[in-house]
């Protein structure tokens, strides 16, 4: 069944944005009386579809179900070209992503001033489609663009830097060994890596440099298969 | 520093493919002189350029480096759409993968009858090249496409189907509670899984049913998951 999120709630129907409305009524071609899942606050509903022009549907049931996971993993990604910043947005959020920091560093491809407001919107756009795909309660939300030093002053349980240093400590070693933990932030550098200072920075602002494996991976890459590590250590 | 595969070797001096002329050339106008890496018969070398059209190279040194790791991890991919492929084989190789299985299942989006040939070639290309950018030695084979059948016939020390029913066994569980184990392959369904019967064909044949989490994933990123995973179990 097709999930769309909604923030309007009244008489126990829900109205779409026009957003999903178009999708609803024109790609999916639905009709008055078909079924939709709609998240509202999280919880997942199932609703039946009363008018079409916005799409208002009533609720038939809430669905005991709730599949975010107990650890928050925030992905800091240092600016990379539109295309691939969509892949790691899109495929974070199918491996349980909780938020997104994009991150300007001195080696980040792309510079952004006036049109960052729309970048963001487009991002969260993006972010929010993946959510619907992958079947996803919560939005993650993308952060404003931020640089290293509002990056250093944030606080988490767990603070990584990867680093393509395959003599550092490995992730694995890092999560056999944390203590409990309930948020994570990993951080992700640009192609061509973080300078030496940039990375010392972090590290003295107590992010611990971590090696994914003995792999080359590319940038678009690293944020994956963190999160698949560290969806496999905690059986996430 | 640039890097190609080469298999004629006479007299210390390598002579590079056109394809890879054409790229030593033209794309990167390197020439006489210059320095180049050659992967020849799995090992690395230095090689310093003699003559452009096509390109010879020869020898200076033989590079003592290795970057194959232990376990051989084989993707049976169910065919999906041309973009997608080339993704699963770009970060297949990416991730260490040792060879990959086209396969044929009732649910596969293509139907390629006359054209195989064409497609494993254009596969084998784009694995070539990821090679080359992730640095490894050693080209993984894609293997000519199958039916669920001639895979069921196939050897390995552990057999792995990707299931999307949460509920059965986890990668994790399985991989910690495995038999010491050289050569593994994992199969992953079509969009649309697989058919109940085809799925038990393989658990008939020897395959264990799996799951990769509790997260809805998309056939293009299973295998990527799968990888990252048996990386930070084997510390690969």
């Amino acid at each position: 069944m097709q999930r769309y999120f909604c923030n309007s709630l009244e008489d126990k129907t829900f109205t779409l944005s026009d957003d999903d409305t178009y999708h609803i009524v024109k790609v999916m071609r639905m009709e008055i009386g078909d079924e939709i899942e709609v998240i509202y606050n999280s919880k997942l509903f199932i609703t039946r579809i009363l008018e079409l022009r916005p799409v208002k549907a009533i609720i038939i049931k809430e669905l005991d179900t709730y599949n975010e996971m107990g650890i928050k993993v925030t992905i800091a990604q240092s600016l990379v070209k539109e295309s691939k910043m969509d892949l790691i947005l899109q495929k974070g959020v199918e491996l349980g992503a909780y938020s997104f920091i994009p991150l300007k560093t001195k080696n980040s491809i792309i510079r952004l001033e006036s049109k960052e407001d729309k970048k963001i919107e487009r991002w969260q756009r993006i972010v929010k489609e993946a959510c619907r795909q992958s079947k996803r309660n919560v939005i993650p939300k993308v952060f404003n663009i931020m640089s290293l030093e509002e990056l250093g002053e944030l606080d988490y349980d767990l603070k990584i830097i990867c680093t393509v240093n395959e003599l550092t400590l490995s992730l694995k070693n890092l999560l056999q060994n944390a203590n409990k933990c309930d948020t994570i932030i990993i951080v992700i550098g640009p192609e061509g890596g973080f300078l030496k200072e940039e990375e010392n920075y972090l590290i003295q602002k107590g992010f611990v440099a971590t090696s994914l494996g003995k792999l080359v991976l590319r940038t678009e890459t690293a944020s994956l298969v963190a999160l698949s590590m560290i969806n496999y250590e905690y059986e996430r």
